[in-house]
């Protein structure tokens, strides 16, 4: 048993399942539905069948080992040790109103734990939405249009069910997706350490983004980023100042961010200031190459945009070097003397030949990362022939940051994504994403 | 003569007007012809027509007090002086290549502010994409697409056109508009210190969002912040350690944030990180009557990003009042004790009576802004009638940050819109505005 059974159940058992719209026992078998194994609805009070999965009346009737809870929190134990009696390996326990509220929520709380660690059970939450694999059509939560959510290269591992679903969604509205999304909720035995490595071994998951409320295995934590291979980047919320509230979330004990910040970034973690950065970040490093080294070729076809980006990216250390002579005189070539035409090269306007900019300082040695801004006009287009060829044979960092009518643009950005090429809407998160790229090589 | 003539133009003038598409004078025509106005065409190698108007030889056959200059910058002296002797009292000065290139570009920048100054011509740029006011239909600007940008009421003062650009098509992007945007370029005769009185003016402005880079007239611009009645939100890029790429862009002195910072704290205006935070912060302003304090309630159905809300808003100065007994008793009757209900209140997740929380905790006394966070379900809605109530009855500040699949829950964003209630995608970006909005607020 442990946290593998959730990437590979063998039968799931949705205890509390409902056929009345609304309630979570309900939810849950909306979502699990499309999973492609045996799903098994308990409830002893319900007959007949549910999205066409027949009804049992108990866990022993079920061939599962792995168990949606969506009874209320004072029912749990007994749920989870009938669960035990029946071999199920691991638990996802939905409801809240343990440990998060008060000292009965505790004592309800150890208990689940004991009965767990008698039956060797792995429990994800109590207090969760859950979790989804989309790739394996898996979706363990109760949280309606969660199926929504579709694959992409990012693993979320998540202290806050909730923070889950809103980066999920929030990736969703811009077409990319997560290769699993884990809500920890209250960790009565799972937490960050126990599935930092699960996720480090799993070949879809290109990048860890942990979002962390507070934690007290701060050190299996730091270890298990430590072994980790994959890049992990961090986003710690919840100051002292509303610690009640924190702790009343996921019994969360009370830490600041610099508990976490100076330890983890020894560890190699990338640390970040909000949802957006955590999901742009953890794009950035999950499709780039490693870059050689912090030398950034910025190419503009805007100089007020260029120079956010520019500016930011100078803040978060990134330097900007002189292109090779014969970089520049290509450069130069193409723009005629009109526009600032060093790095970070503005060409005024959208132009034709925009793409044959890029492709200069993209294969210039001197540049490490390269990120591209460009208002998009119908007429021009972005150039894809170019940014495709790049892709292909320029092993660096190619970022494009865009801008201008969505409806326009969106077909031409979603075919960088295709082959490779990371993009961001506006200049600031683009620059953001590099800086926390930057952050992530190791050239102290 | 003055910058009002952008505003109500007897006639407008494209010099270098063409009928060959990519041109800029074929941009310019495009947008500029749903102006409900005699436009004039004036290209002395055209004849025909080109989108229905006529072209003429000289600026002395056209009817015209406002010109759109579309020739190259070795030109625009002779063009502008046409202009003046023809009597036009406005000019948009889109090409690039004067003070922001060479000691030439300096000297041919000097002529066009000589020429100006002769005859009394108010002068939007050099090298700016212009500017446009939505409800008039007036897009003086050679953007293409341009005209997609609708009316709102905030109005965008940018030194970049680029800037303003980007930020109008993100306001399009979420269905918001402007009142008017104008990039500034150069600002040959016409700066923020020229703008700003006209924009506070303005009916249909409820704030000013400025982007500065660096200008010559730091003292003017904070006169008339000063003077402005109309808030005002700004944006400060530009360090210096890039800033000879700065210099390069719209000639701006090498100016530190620190600059204006301090001063413009002084004179009441609202400073902010990125392009998506000033819209955001002046949106916020902008639908807000005035709070009469920084006291927040907060109502979440999910206490994860609820946490980050509140983190954001602790962080940026703002207060938790406890909830009055009556409205405790109110929100502990319809959540039953089950999460956190103090202020910041946690349904735990969206209930049906989640607008009746929203409405005690909006009609407590001690509560100046109110701030929502609610991941949206299909089965549930947002809570319409209760915040249609709200908008209409509780003179405060009423946010809600808004989450989910984009695709179900935008047209209860937008109705939420209509009626006042100012949203915002994810807890972060609401944290901010309010934030902001805190800032704003004369309570020292």
């Amino acid at each position: 048993m442990g946290v593998t059974d959730f990437f590979d159940p063998d039968g799931i058992a949705v205890i509390g399942a409902s056929k009345t719209p609304g309630k979570m026992g309900n939810d849950a078998m909306t979502n699990i539905r499309s999973y492609d194994g045996d799903v098994y609805p308990v409830n002893p009070s319900s007959s007949g069948s549910v999205y066409g999965h027949e009804f049992v009346d108990s866990i022993h009737d079920a061939d599962a080992d792995l168990a949606l809870c969506c009874v209320p929190s004072p029912v749990v134990p007994e749920v989870l040790e009938e669960c035990g009696e029946a071999g199920v390996g691991a638990a996802v326990i939905l409801a809240g109103g343990f440990a998060e509220v008060d000292d009965e929520g505790q004592e309800l709380e150890d208990e689940v734990i004991r009965i767990a660690d008698e039956y060797d059970i792995t429990v994800l939450g109590p207090n969760t939405a859950g979790y989804c694999i989309p790739h394996l059509d898996l979706y363990g939560s109760f949280v309606p249009q969660i199926r929504e959510v579709e694959t992409g290269n990012v693993a979320l591992l998540v202290q806050s069910g909730g923070v889950g679903i809103t980066s999920s969604f929030q990736l969703d509205s811009e077409a990319y997706g997560v290769s699993s999304m884990f809500g920890l909720g209250n960790r009565a035995n799972t937490g960050f350490a126990d599935l930092i490595p699960v996720l480090d071994d799993d070949p879809r998951t290109d990048a860890v983004a942990i979002h962390i409320e507070g934690t007290e295995d701060v050190e299996a934590t730091l270890e298990a980023c430590r072994n980790a291979e994959t890049p992990i980047v961090a986003y710690k919320v919840g100051s002292e100042d509303i610690s009640e509230f924190v702790r009343s979330h996921t019994a969360a004990p009370i830490q600041g961010r610099e508990v976490y910040e100076d330890a983890l970034a020894e560890e190699g973690v990338v640390f970040v200031d909000s949802i957006t950065e955590l999901l742009d970040a953890s794009r950035a490093i999950a499709n780039s190459p490693v870059p050689d080294g912090r030398n950034v070729g910025v190419v503009t076809a805007q100089a007020g945009p260029g120079i956010i980006i520019a500016d930011e990216l100078d803040e978060g250390g990134a330097k900007f070097p002189d292109l090779a002579s014969e970089t520049q005189q290509r450069v130069d070539d193409v723009l005629e003397g009109i526009t600032y035409t060093k790095n970070p090269v503005d060409t005024g306007r959208p132009l034709p030949e925009f793409g044959q900019v890029i492709d200069a300082v993209a294969r210039d040695d001197s540049v490490d990362i390269v990120v591209v801004y460009e208002i998009y006009e119908d007429s021009l287009g972005y150039p894809l022939e170019e940014l495709e060829a790049l892709a292909e044979e320029v092993d660096k960092p190619i970022f494009f940051t865009v801008a201008g009518p969505v409806s326009s643009l969106e077909d031409e950005r979603l075919r960088m994504e295709e082959f490779g090429i990371t993009t961001f809407y506006g200049p600031e998160r683009g620059a953001h994403a590099v800086t926390a790229l930057i952050d992530s090589i190791d050239d102290t």
